[in-house]
C-alpha cells in the first residue's frame, strides 16, 4: 500500500475522520472508499468501531492500524477510525433547489452548512472560487459526513454557475436585501437558487441585480448573523414553505 | 498595575478580544472596562484602533502595549486591541422571553448562540450547568460581543432555574419533540423559554414533560442539526411569529 499522506487540496484522495462520517460515506458513496484506518485500541476493541468493520469486510475494504496517520490528520488523540477515500465530482441536478455559497472561507461554517442542507432538502450545493476546499477533512467532520450525502460543484466564480444555470429564480441574502425572508420564501419556483457571501464581506452590491435580494430580519445591534446559522435559517424557511404549499 | 493573568474561570475580570468585541463592550457595559490593550503596531497606526482609544481616552481608560498578553489570550499573531473587563452578574426578566442552554460544551456554539439571541430579541439567556464558562474570551469573541447585550445567569440545574421562573410556558426542543415548530410559534405567549439541551445527548427524556416539547422538521439523513443552528432557527421563527401577530 502507498504511504498516507498528509491531507493537501492537491491529492487525489482525502479522509473521512470518525465513525459517523466512516459510515456516511459507505452509505452514500461505498466505491469510493479505499483504506480503513483503525487505531490500535479500536482494533482490540469490538465494541464502536465493529459495526464500520464488519461493513468494509463485506465490501472487500481493507482495514490498517494506523495510529499515527489518525492522530495527524484529526489534531486529536481520540479519532479511532477514519476512510481514505477517492475524491469525485458531481453535476448539479437543474430541476432541484440550489444553494450557492461564495467565496465561504471557513471549514467549520461549511461543514454546518451542509449538515444543514441535507437537513433540509437542498441536495445541490454549488460553491463560487476562492472558497475552502470541501475534501478537507474537518468539513467533513463538521458536516458529520453529511457532504457525502450532497452534489457539490465547484465553480470559478458566481458567472460561470450563472451560465450554467441561466433561468433560476435566484435569491441573494444581503444585509439590506429589498425584501424580507418571509414574504419571499413561500412564492419561490422549486427551481431556486439560494445565494450566501463570505463571513466577512457578504456579497457585493451587484448580487443585488442578479435576482430578488433577500434580508433575515435582525436587530440592528449586531453586525450580521454568523455565516451558518443565516444560510440554515434561509434553507428552512424555504423548505418549511415549500412543504406547506403542497 | 497588576499583571495579566492567562485568562481562567476563577479570575475576577476578562478579556474582549479584538476591536469589535471592544466596542460593543464600551456601548453596552462601559463601567466594566478597566485596561485597554493595544499592540505596538496599533500604538503606532491612527487606523483601525482610532476609535476605541478615543472613547477610552474619554472615560479614562488607560491604555498599554501589551503584545505578549494579547497572543497569548487570542492563540493568534493579529489581534491588536483588546479591553480587560471587570466580570459582572445579571438577573433575568421575567416578563422577557429566555433562551435556556443546557449543558452547552461548545465555546464556539456559545458565542453563535448568544449572537443569534440579539438578533432575534432573546435578551435574557439561561446556562445550566456544567456548561462552558461565558466569559471565556473565545465566546466573546464568537459572539462578536454580542453577549455584553444580554443578560446572562448561570443556573446549578434546570429545577433552580424553573423555581425562579414557575409560571413560563416552557419549549424544550428534541429530536422526538411532539409537535413542529412552525405550528407552535404563532401561539406562543410573550412570556416563554425555549430549551435547547447539549451537543452530543441533546435533552433527556424527562423534559417532555416540562412543557411542550417542539421538533424542527428535518431529514432523517443526519443525526441532528448542529445547536446554534437549531437554537437560531427556533428564536427566529418564534420572534418572526411574535412580530407577524402584532
Amino acid at each position: 500500500m502507498p504511504r498516507l499522506e498528509p491531507y493537501s487540496k492537491e491529492l487525489s484522495y482525502s479522509y473521512a475522520l470518525g465513525l459517523y462520517p466512516s459510515l456516511s460515506l459507505l452509505e452514500t458513496r461505498p466505491e469510493t472508499a479505499q483504506r480503513l484506518l483503525l487505531s490500535q485500541d479500536a482494533l482490540k476493541d469490538a465494541g464502536g468501531a465493529g459495526k464500520l468493520r464488519e461493513k468494509c469486510a463485506l465490501l472487500g475494504i481493507r482495514e490498517e492500524a494506523a495510529d499515527r496517520v489518525l492522530r495527524r490528520e484529526s489534531g486529536k488523540d481520540n479519532c479511532f477510525a477514519a476512510l481514505v477515500f477517492k475524491k469525485y465530482s458531481c453535476e448539479l441536478d437543474k430541476a432541484l433547489p440550489h444553494a450557492v455559497l461564495c467565496q465561504i472561507s471557513d471549514l467549520g461554517n461549511l461543514g454546518t452548512i451542509l449538515r444543514s442542507a441535507v437537513a433540509f432538502g437542498y441536495r445541490d450545493v454549488a460553491l463560487i472560487r476562492p472558497c475552502v476546499d470541501p475534501f478537507e477533512p474537518h468539513v467533513i467532520r463538521a458536516s458529520m459526513g453529511a457532504g457525502f450525502r450532497l452534489r457539490l460543484k465547484v465553480y470559478d466564480d458566481f458567472a460561470a454557475y450563472r451560465s450554467e444555470f441561466p433561468d433560476r429564480a435566484c435569491y441573494p441574502f444581503m444585509l439590506d436585501g429589498a425584501r424580507e425572508l418571509n414574504d419571499i420564501a413561500p412564492n419561490a419556483p422549486r427551481q431556486h437558487s439560494l445565494i450566501f457571501g463570505n463571513e466577512a464581506r457578504g456579497l457585493d452590491a451587484s448580487f443585488a441585480s442578479v435576482g430578488q435580494s433577500v434580508l433575515i430580519p435582525q436587530s440592528r445591534e449586531i453586525d450580521s448573523l454568523n455565516l451558518s446559522v443565516a444560510a440554515s435559517i434561509a434553507m428552512y424557511t424555504f423548505s418549511n414553505s415549500r412543504k406547506a404549499s403542497l
